[in-house]
């Protein structure tokens, strides 16, 4: 029977400029790891086609979220455009407790507001670009913009990645298999931090302590 | 072509109780990893049958070693028994500046030093045994020793392992693969660490920037 220790889950957030790669790893990690959960946010904004109501966002109204911000639901939340969006408190909590990791899509804003609140349960992961062409290339073939408005995301690409410093682990995604395997390298590595698994390895070593002292004593046996 | 980054390299700490898997899974990494190499020990101790000089240690004499100590030649160095170990500070030095990780299979008393002198670099993991008996059967499978002295090993573990809360990860040794699969993944999180790669991270970064704005500018290039 294997050993396995309880632990405190752990918070990961995932943040990059548009085009970097930040949702497709999301996805990948996703289906490969078990024990991990993405953060659904609340949201004002209107569904776009295709968008699902809590899968890809809670799709509530102003007086709901107003609400959450009053009374302290939600652990990060800004607006954008004339949208609110942010975290809700709640799952968040119950994963941690039950020891399943929580992934975040979010931005180097909502990143620097959860290290302010829970700056010991957060691994933060930067994925920059290999180039600015290469960018440019992804924003592209998504299809979804035309040639201007791609220009405007890189435009507002350089100022997400001014705040790359800020993070714990940088990734520069060539190609997202190798990205993928890094980030659930980093993933494997944080779960065997000492600092998420305090209690019971404690609990761990002070068997060992007892087995050792009467097993030494006792060489027989 | 594959972008590489610079960085420098890493110290990498494996200790552990005698018996606990230590020395084998070292092996398993040195095997497995390209980038990493042994720090090899001074020693004042006679050779062991099968010990090969500068390979498991560089065996030299008291006057040579009082001469290493007297010009900080060494990272760490105690005497055991009386007998003398250290570790030399100059292909450690050189190794980590060349961008190689060093990987040191050393004890508390060695790690608690290293980090006196050079916590930026270092990355410590401490193996556990998953039980009392998984140590004792280990310990008389490599049928080098009476049980009796197996038992006085034992009892040592104890003292060795009241010290895992000094390391940054924690592993318990169930089975060699999946520990050896745990400890890359410890190096390749660590090696993806933004504090081991300012220099070349904020090189990339502003010539991403330059690249992003004239791109935003020059939508049409």
């Amino acid at each position: 029977m294997p050993l396995t220790l309880a632990r405190r889950g752990l918070m990961f957030v995932l943040s990059s400029p548009s085009g970097a790669g930040k949702t497709t790893l999301s996805h990948m990690l996703l289906q490969a790891e078990q024990n991990i959960e993405l953060s659904v946010s609340v949201t004002t904004r209107p569904a776009r086609p295709g968008e699902r109501d809590h899968v890809d966002y809670h799709f509530i109204d102003k007086p709901q979220f107003a609400a959450h911000v009053a009374k302290y639901e939600l652990l990060e939340w800004a607006e954008v455009f004339g949208n609110s969006y942010g975290t809700p408190r709640a799952p968040v909590e119950q994963a941690l407790s039950a020891g399943r990791d929580v992934l975040f899509d979010i931005d180097w804003q909502g990143t620097r507001q959860l290290k302010a609140s829970c700056a010991a349960d957060l691994v933060t992961v930067f994925i920059l670009p290999p180039s600015a062409e290469a960018l440019r290339q992804r924003l592209l073939k998504r299809g979804q913009d035309s040639e201007v408005v791609v220009a405007s995301r890189m435009s507002k690409a350089a100022s997400e990645i001014s705040h790359w410093a800020e993070y714990d682990y940088i990734l520069v995604n060539e190609d997202l298999d190798e990205s993928l395997t890094s980030i659930r390298a980093i993933l494997d590595a944080e779960r065997l931090k000492r600092e998420r698994r305090k209690v019971d390895l404690a609990a761990l070593v002070e068997r060992l302590d007892k087995e050792l002292i009467s097993t030494g004593i006792n060489p027989s046996v």
